[in-house]
């Protein structure tokens, strides 16, 4: 197959940049493994400035909808390898097929990292949780824990203890990092609570969460009941087919990109989470917003 | 009246970025002159991503319902002033009130040069407008006229050639300016017609537009028949209350503003179509991104 464009993952900053694509007529395809993108595992959405309250799974296929009206060749698969040829890139799809183009969007966003523990994987959504700012609200006057000894995992529990009745930090180091503004104060709000030097190595409950254990005893006790677990160990932008080709990133592993969302290789751009642009804040609106910027940018770079 | 947070203007930066403050517990007040902002001018909005068609009045007023479903306090007014004091900003409104805050968001946006000739105004949504990107699809194979000689009417022109039957490139000077790759592509391009050392003087219509009036002869006439006029000289930052304060401009005089959305005066943020940032792209989904950047900083600025 050959065409002008081919937009790399279909979350919200592929599709966003499809939809802008479509209508600067740039003849392109999107491929992608999650239709919706991330998002879509997102319980409810309260922030999308157009909507007060949305399913993640119902905002993802609300921007899925507008691009496929306007005629783009979606493609659920993965893409295993992009390479660069004389006149742009082949794409290599699992699939099977191939395909070359002008232009490459890489918009394959980060993936949160697990802790890979016991009943994590159950319990997501029912309690346990990878965003505070996206989640938080749900737990007004209820218990949380954190989980993560960095600025992500700090400025989470600062968020919840405005909204939560009672936070606890959990570390695993013996103090914890990033910030010091953040962490003086967490020492001095009264509903957080910091446990060092602990693990938590197991999510329990039945049908929600209900209590952790930990690897060391709490006010003399190795459970600690909760109504939410806010994993923020951190998340890894999604770069390996962009590494694979010599794309420059940056030290925290994001695309370099231009202000026109171009990386260092001409005519492969990116847009959204995995990216340096946003002030790195990971939301729907600032990857739609990467997505058409980039969209605008191939627009011009394919006239040119 | 004392808040931590005054934004300045009611448009899709200001609201999302008091939707996030709201979020964030940020206490503060929202003013403008018109709810909704600019885009509430567009009778249709196509590329917004969770909205396959919407009129731009309607799309204003979601993003302005979220907000205030928020609780955000709304002054319909003018700001006159903008002081830095010793511990935050004193803004002064038309209707006499002065806020006393820690931090400022201006969201003031841009303003579209006019042409000021007759029948521009009467004809403003009915023929006239703006912005291709916005508008250049209900002119699908008709006859539109692009005023403007540099880089925003030349990719307006290139745009529209994709869409429109016919255009009409009508600039002032004696060749167009920008860059080179637009202009030798207009020349290029069958259907459009570069129309030089020209001004459009009048626009005349009924109901709606139907041809324009030129101060030079084309073709023997000095009226030209067209269904769209779009004028696309430029538009102007609405920066006066930032330049007053001292705040660092670029030299098109938008506000420089870091990645976090603060301007050279701490406290002081900018976001939406007034700053240097989002490639200078220009859209509601743009504008709804930095609003949200900037509430993230502030956030992190008023905690520290």
């Amino acid at each position: 197959m050959k065409t002008d464009l081919v937009i790399i993952g279909t979350g919200s900053a592929g599709y966003t940049a499809s939809i802008y694509a479509s209508r600067y007529k740039v003849k392109h395809v999107i491929v992608g493994e999650l239709p919706g993108g991330v998002i879509t595992e997102s319980h409810l959405v309260e922030n999308f400035p157009t909507e007060e309250g949305i399913s993640g799974m119902e905002l993802g296929m609300k921007i899925q909808k507008h691009a496929k009206a306007l005629g783009v060749e979606e493609i659920t698969t993965t893409v295993t390898k992009v390479e660069k040829t004389k006149d742009g890139f082949k794409t290599w799809l699992q699939n099977g097929e191939e395909i070359e183009s002008k232009a490459v969007l890489l918009t394959t966003g980060t993936i949160s990292r697990k802790l890979n523990i016991p009943g994590e994987k159950e319990l997501s959504g029912k309690g346990v949780a990878y965003c505070a700012t996206c989640d938080g609200f749900f737990y007004r006057d209820k218990v949380v824990a954190v989980v993560g000894g960095s600025d992500s995992a700090n400025t989470a529990a600062v968020y919840l203890s405005d909204i939560a009745k009672q936070v606890y930090l959990i570390a695993r180091g013996k103090e914890l990092k990033g910030e010091t503004a953040w962490i003086d104060q967490l020492k001095e709000t009264d509903n957080v609570e910091i446990l060092l030097n602990t693990n938590v190595i197991e999510a329990i409950g039945s049908d929600k969460l209900e209590k952790l254990k930990l690897d060391k005893k709490y006010k003399g006790s190795e459970y600690l009941s909760v109504d939410g677990l806010f994993i923020e160990i951190g998340a890894d932008p999604a770069v390996q087919l962009a590494k694979d080709l010599g794309v420059e990133l940056t030290k925290n592993n994001h695309i370099h990109v231009k202000d026109n969302q171009e990386s260092s290789v001409p005519g492969f751009f990116a847009a959204g989470d995995l990216t340096n642009k946003s002030n790195h804040f990971k939301q729907v609106i600032t990857a739609c917003s990467e997505g058409a910027i980039a969209a605008e940018s191939i627009f011009k770079y394919l006239k040119k």
